[in-house]
């Protein structure tokens, strides 16, 4: 019996979103996510009329929410901002050891590659890391961060772990990521305390 | 007469450099670097024999050396670690607005694309973070940075910078980079100052 519609649908996405972490946009055909998804080859263009392009549209918007997820259930089972921030990271290198040191950012290299080629998926890109920017200023205030500190420092933050990613992805090590996170903590414990007023 | 080969060569080295840094490895055919580039076609496979691979590890060796110069050179023109961060931020920021947001660091984009598909693409790229991270380490020691600590945040700046030029490519700002400035100083001057033990 063919699989319904749908399941070729959520595994044609889900198969582009990892080939995008993994390699990036370029480097990934059409014809690899359609054989690694195990899709029927004609399904494609049919689910997809906008071929690679839109499909990548909806990697991007499955893997923003599937971090936006982590972000939020991370806080979720916290008690501190520390916790929270640990917890995170830990997530990340798992991510890195057990795909030996392939998955990163799930858009960085697509944002990358596609900037500002392809506006929609630059547009695509922007709205993940707006998404996150606001997820993790909510946390950080949920924790005790001034409102005023804490939309500087979800920059700040993710822009660590973005840029340690690639470190980690290019040393094949977590240890980027474990030094990110040490100061992460640092520098959000000094900004709670108020003890680090420029 | 025709342009001496040393000549075709430094200009496929800086075309190569330049494009990889716009739009990646896997985006940059050999045929655009050789017509952008003006070189004789013919000359490309002659002067590197291992084709676009050869050329991308001369890339990168040429683009991590400039931002040793950068980072040196700013050194050598300020008189406080405050004054050095902001004057390599502000050449940073330079580069962005003046190609539409389109050239942040020069490697990020291939190091992504290329880890571990190319072991050779991956021990240019890890080279040039490992260098940049040794100099800047220096910098900090030099503006009285405790050596304890210099490692660790050269690895953490470096993180924050090369996160914060993905933000400002997906975002058509330089907004994050500012941060990113704003909030590596803060950072710097309080472990220096000794006001932030963990």
């Amino acid at each position: 019996m063919p699989k319904p519609k749908t399941d070729s649908r959520d595994r044609l996405i889900e198969t582009a979103a990892r080939l995008f972490q993994r390699q990036g946009y370029q480097g990934t055909g059409l014809s690899q996510i359609v054989e690694e998804s195990g899709a029927p080859r004609g399904s494609v263009y049919f689910l997809f009329p906008g071929g690679k392009e839109e499909l990548a549209i909806e990697a991007i918007e499955q893997s923003t929410l599937m971090v936006r997820k982590q972000i939020e259930l991370a806080a979720g089972n916290s008690h501190s901002v520390e916790e929270w921030i640990r917890s995170l990271a830990a997530h990340f290198i798992e991510d890195l050891e057990s795909s030996n040191y392939l998955q990163g950012c799930p858009i960085s290299t697509v944002t990358l590659e596609s900037v500002p080629d392809s506006p929609a998926l630059q547009k695509a890109c922007r709205l993940a890391y707006d998404l996150w920017i606001e997820d993790i200023t909510i946390v950080l205030i949920r924790f005790g961060i001034h409102k005023e500190d804490a939309g500087e420092l979800a920059v700040f933050l993710l822009s660590a772990v973005e840029g340690a990613l690639i470190l980690c992805r290019a040393q094949g090590s977590a240890k980027p990521l474990e030094i990110g996170t040490k100061l992460s903590i640092e520098l959000v414990k000094a900004k709670q305390h108020g003890i680090m007023e420029p």
